[in-house]
């Protein structure tokens, strides 16, 4: 069976989605240009004993009661799922009637939302992030919180604005700070309108109230790792202060794979020192980085006219991101949140300090005041209705690559309502 | 029939909630001391033409599917249920078999959560409360942030952790700042525990992408009120600053019974005057505020051991709050945030100026610097494990009182892990 070598879903990789399958709602496994319906599998005994009932599991619309199972069961679905996709395994190999009905390629089929979203929040775990909105914003301050270097801070956010890659972003209108010399907010369409690269974490199995989890223990709650784009209105923003609230509601788009943490193995990495040294429940014992490859793509509407590609904006590695997954867990229960499955918790912004490597607009246009010259002659402070980004990330390379697709967001104009 | 006066749940009020059947989770309405049981009703064909298959909504374990519905058929099923309780109504008054299946008493069944819940925020939407807490906290500052009086304030929240009265409460561990001298903040269970008296908002109906409420429009998307007691660490939470985060996601309590906006109808009275105006789609054109008592009591061991009733610590009334459910609803997905059935969100925290309109400790204690006194002999800081805490509230008197039961919640020893 071929490896799929250069894409982003190689044998090395095996991410999980949901798919419209005529038939209804199913979870499938990305390989190469096609998905491997797991329904068709379960159905035919291949799947026996990786769970119980898979046949139910990977049919009940979402990828939900897979997470809701545990480590043992994500393990044996892997490693079957790896076999039966092996040259020696003769099962899949030689059936060809399952094979036409197990494979479909992803272009016949309309991938949805991977799973339920349940609880959302949204971590500032980046340093050099941090850094550089501090001297862009707030030249002179200190840019870092005094609890930062303590505790990976973060928010809550609304859940049911996190969508599935594709669905247009439409430009908010909001409050922005009173102009100058005035006593009242603007209300209208943002001028500010970011993207933001981020990596998303995926929780399986639940927790009971008052049952934290130490961050030595996280991977047995981590379920896998997708690509987030965390859409935000500047202006909006600033009026909000730290209380982000309908300034990042609008929209929040994740990529239509969830990446199984024992895929992302072999590009775990020692993050950067923490010092001061974290308090017990943040203490980690292995490695929890990732060396990957994140890129941020735009494509203008002059650009398509032109015939150009989309133009290269980012490119950065979560690899020095501070406070890593198992920490962003370890923290948010520590006073006994519960977690379950379908919880997304995204990363922050993810920099360095480097020219390309900036994960948003502020950044790299240092709040629109050093606009992007683009190779199409065109300027860009923030995002202007008609572009599209597109995020993409991977670690590795050839057979051995594992990437997470693509999330793309086409700006459309806001809606002004007929009173506004 | 007994109109069920001096009862929270006379013919007047008519709240849902979900309960455990033996044959299931099901919807009902509290009368008196009573649960009708609206699947029973259903099955019976009393509950035809409310809505599509009524047995299928009222059975589902929840009130989402009833929540889903729309305005139509909440006053459809509320009318109805109101007729069959009605001396004039043969049908349910005269039918001994269904009356005997149809109502079961409230000491008979589990309450449950009413509703599986959506998207959680917290609204900071009391004016005084903010007063008194800049006073306590910074004094000699502006407690009116810049952005408050524009807009309703609110931070999204974690939403598993939203539970049904009489779950314990946990003292959480968690992070405090550095003591004096310190370098290094504390790691342990919270010593400033804490209650919140508040108001939720509970969601009927959705919306999509960019569909923003006009307040103007919001009782379309408003289904019913509840009573929240909104928990907090003030240590956690001083720590955390305005990123409320772990400080409160450890529980937080609602009733076990939703109140419709229909049955509060009599107690709506218009707001305080908002002054600078609010921008367009913040108007309201009819009164949102609600003339209600919420009570605050409090039991601790000592009281129960020399059988002291519990003491009133505080008596606030809503109709004070700035910003009102409407304007809630409009702010939040004013940038194009969807919302859905059984979302709810809670007004903050309800205060006023006088000496028992104080709707948490943090206010009566003066953070903790003014112990309360309680009859019992002890003093209170903040609360002790072992404390119980009853929020309860109502409107009207007699036959027209329309009440939301009660939430209770008992502090539980933290569970302090070996390794801390």
């Amino acid at each position: 069976m071929d490896s799929h070598a250069d894409s982003d879903f190689t044998l090395a990789n095996l991410p999980y989605g949901a798919f419209e399958a005529g038939s209804g709602t199913r979870v499938g496994v990305a390989i190469g240009a096609s998905v491997l319906d797991l329904v068709e599998l379960a159905q035919s005994g291949l799947l026996d004993g990786v769970c119980d009932e898979p046949v139910e599991v990977f049919g009940s619309g979402s990828l939900n009661a897979f997470l809701a199972l545990g480590p043992e069961e994500w393990g044996a679905t892997r490693a079957r799922i790896a076999g039966l996709l092996s040259h020696d395994d003769p099962r899949l190999r030689d059936d060809v009637n399952l094979r036409e009905r197990a494979f479909v390629r992803q272009r016949d089929v309309e991938l949805l939302m991977p799973f339920d979203v349940g609880n959302v929040a949204d971590f500032y775990g980046c340093k050099e992030h941090a850094i550089n909105c501090g001297e862009i914003l707030r030249p002179g301050s200190d840019p870092i919180p005094a609890n930062w270097p303590h505790m990976p801070v973060a928010t809550n956010r609304h859940r049911s604005t996190v969508r599935e890659t594709g669905v247009p972003v439409i430009r908010p209108c909001g409050q922005t700070p009173p102009g100058p010399g005035a006593a009242i907010p603007r209300h209208g369409p943002t001028e500010k309108l970011d993207f933001e690269v981020e990596l998303g974490y995926v929780v399986g199995g639940a927790t009971e109230l008052g049952q934290p989890i130490a961050a030595a223990e996280a991977d047995r709650h981590l379920f896998g790792v997708m690509l987030v784009n965390d859409w935000s209105a500047r202006d909006i923003q600033r009026w909000e202060s730290t209380r982000h609230f309908t300034c990042k509601s609008f929209v929040t788009s994740i990529s239509p794979w969830v990446v199984p943490l024992a895929a992302l193995e072999p590009f775990r990495v020692p993050g950067p020192v923490q010092e001061p040294e974290v308090l017990d429940y943040l203490r980690v014992d292995s490695d929890w980085n990732l060396d990957l490859t994140l890129e941020v793509r735009l494509e203008t509407e002059r650009m398509r006219e032109l015939g150009l590609a989309p133009e290269l904006l980012a490119r950065v590695n979560p690899k020095g991101l501070y406070w890593n997954a198992a920490q962003v867990l370890a923290h948010l229960t520590s006073t006994g949140a519960t977690i379950g499955p379908g919880d997304l918790y995204w990363s922050g912004t993810i920099s360095g300090f480097g020219e390309l490597e900036r994960g948003c607009l502020l950044e790299l246009t240092h709040d629109g005041s050093r606009p992007l010259e683009l190779a199409s002659g065109e300027r860009r402070e923030y995002l202007a209705d008609g572009d599209v980004v597109t995020l993409s990330g991977w670690g590795g390379a050839d057979s051995g690559r594992v990437g997470f697709g693509s999330v793309v967001g086409e700006i459309v104009p806001a809606r002004v309502a007929a009173r506004a």
